[in-house]
């Protein structure tokens, strides 16, 4: 079946509600969503209805907008924005983008710059990764990184769909991404959408992907990246830059200039979240494994900076040296987009 | 819950039936079961309730001895002893297991023969890997190589509860194994019941556990090994590999000869199995992709014979140059057991 964007879009203005698309019930159902309340908004963060750090950051400040609006109390309302603000605390694009809509005066047109500002980095990035993607390439991606995630185009994925939209021709090699499965859920469903051909694999099968399907590149988001490059990504990514050097194949990571942190010198700062047992050893209604199993279950790992080939952002592809081509970043005028 | 060595028995002669352990249910339930008929033996090898090659064949040549005196036509016996034969062609095993008993004037001695046999070639393998084990050694494992794929003690999993045995004290850490998750869901219970300490973690992070875990040592088992070491194993066993060299982590495979194909040259020859894309588009009763996805699901991939650092047969270690050492092991004598 096919859908329009507008369907699918992660986050909308509704004029009296802000629109999702519900992510849980992806790929097998399209429902759209209307958040009115503060209950209804957080929940739609807290229950991963809305998901991705850049798409819950739009989502949030759309909600704070509506809020304002609806609640006559300065009391009331700041409660409300506090729990907005605080529906996922890990998530540092939506604090940031809350704040940025609490610090305006008119809250609605700052929420729907937030918004557009989005779109035209997640543009930037795609316009940036477009040289770096051959015709025809065969490319291996993980986890996902793709309009729904950002409300944007997306970063990895967005410079496939760009490529594809320049006339590229890339077939996709989907990671299905254990243990939350946002490569068999999603990417593999918004490269169908955007008419992307793809294939889904499992991710013990990238290596042998690498060695026989003539995979040309790997390209995958990040979470968090050091200033010597070192990156955090979803759990799997390091292995997969370690395949990658091994075939000598590249290794691209696409984020915005946001996702760097200036403040920490190599990735032994970063903190590795590690979550709950239950998402390994069951999946849906069915368990997988024993029910009292010690798990290992960290969310992300760090791949080395220097089994990262380039990093594509809306201020271009940055590539080594990364202790200087990285704080030169760090010096580029922000990027805002005009109202 | 703790079970009995004989409540977990991949297969047992029973004396009217021959009983296994429906591993479809582990490890939810240990249920044992009474296959009487040719109709039942061959639907517990179908249905995949025994698995594990070396188990299939150790089961199968039971049933003939079994059906041997339940049939007294020798047409009906020939037939039904085909059917067994037959009820899984890849699994090389069963058609030897099978042929041996046939040609045998004492079928039933001769499938109790096989049986001791494979006990005693894992223990043999179990012996030799003992001094490859360090005090307090941290394992990763892939797929399920204990007794219940063997009937035996198993090969690679039979190495790590023989070193826990002689009070080396262990600690595995177990990929789930996607797509049929025979590391949550078998090897996690067989080192559970057999007191070993473990931790179950998703393919994807067996990068990180290497970085972070200081894991000592990689054992997998194998299908099929080539002269010059190319190993055939359970898809994801290529990427460990390539990620144990990248750490100057060992990496061993755990078989007895009967796995070794001194016939190929290297591991071009082995032709890797595609099978269906529901492995991958659902688990039990869940979606977890689109149901029409294309997906690439090899299930078994080859580890080039340089990364291989030794193998663990009934003969002993088996270390480079592979050119030599393997070809050597062809000339070694049959392995019998006496009655």
């Amino acid at each position: 079946m096919s859908f329009s964007e507008s369907d699918l879009a992660a986050v909308s203005w509704d004029g009296d509600a802000v629109g999702y698309v519900d992510q849980r019930l992806l790929p097998h159902e399209v429902r759209r969503e209307r958040a009115r309340t503060v209950d209804e908004i957080e929940a739609a963060i807290q229950t991963l209805a809305v998901r991705g750090a850049p798409a819950i950051g739009v989502f949030g400040a759309y909600g704070v907008a509506l809020l304002r609006d609806a609640l006559a109390s300065d009391d009331a309302f700041a409660q409300a924005a506090a729990r907005v603000r605080n529906a996922r605390p890990t998530a540092v694009n939506l604090a940031w983008a809350v704040d940025r809509v609490l610090g305006s005066s008119d809250m609605l047109a700052e929420a729907k710059a937030i918004h557009r500002e989005q779109i035209a980095m997640d543009a930037a990035i795609a316009d940036a990764g477009l040289e770096l993607i051959p015709k025809n390439a065969k490319i291996l991606t993980h986890c996902n990184t793709g309009p729904i995630a950002t409300a944007g185009g997306g970063t990895a994925l967005g410079v496939i769909i760009h490529a594809a939209r320049a006339g590229k021709k890339p077939h996709v090699f989907v990671d299905e991404t254990r243990p939350l499965l946002q490569g068999g859920r999603l990417t593999y469903f918004e490269l169908a959408q955007a008419g992307v051909e793809a294939t889904l694999q499992v991710d013990g099968a990238a290596a042998i992907a690498m060695q026989r399907k003539g995979i040309d590149l790997v390209i995958v988001g990040a979470d968090r990246i050091a200033r010597n490059g070192d990156t955090a990504n979803k759990i799997g990514t390091y292995g997969l830059a370690v395949l990658a050097a091994h075939h000598g194949i590249p290794f691209f990571v696409a984020a915005p200039r946001t996702t760097f942190d200036f403040s920490i010198a190599d990735g032994s700062a970063i903190h590795i979240e590690e979550r709950k047992a239950e998402e390994v050893t069951s999946f849906g209604p069915t368990a997988v494994a024993m029910k009292d199993a010690r798990v290992y279950n960290p969310a992300f790992d760090v791949t080395p900076g220097h089994l990262v080939t380039a990093f594509i952002t809306e201020y271009g592809v940055i590539r080594p040296p990364y202790a200087e081509s990285i704080p030169a970043l760090a010096d580029r005028p922000a990027w805002r987009v005009l109202a």
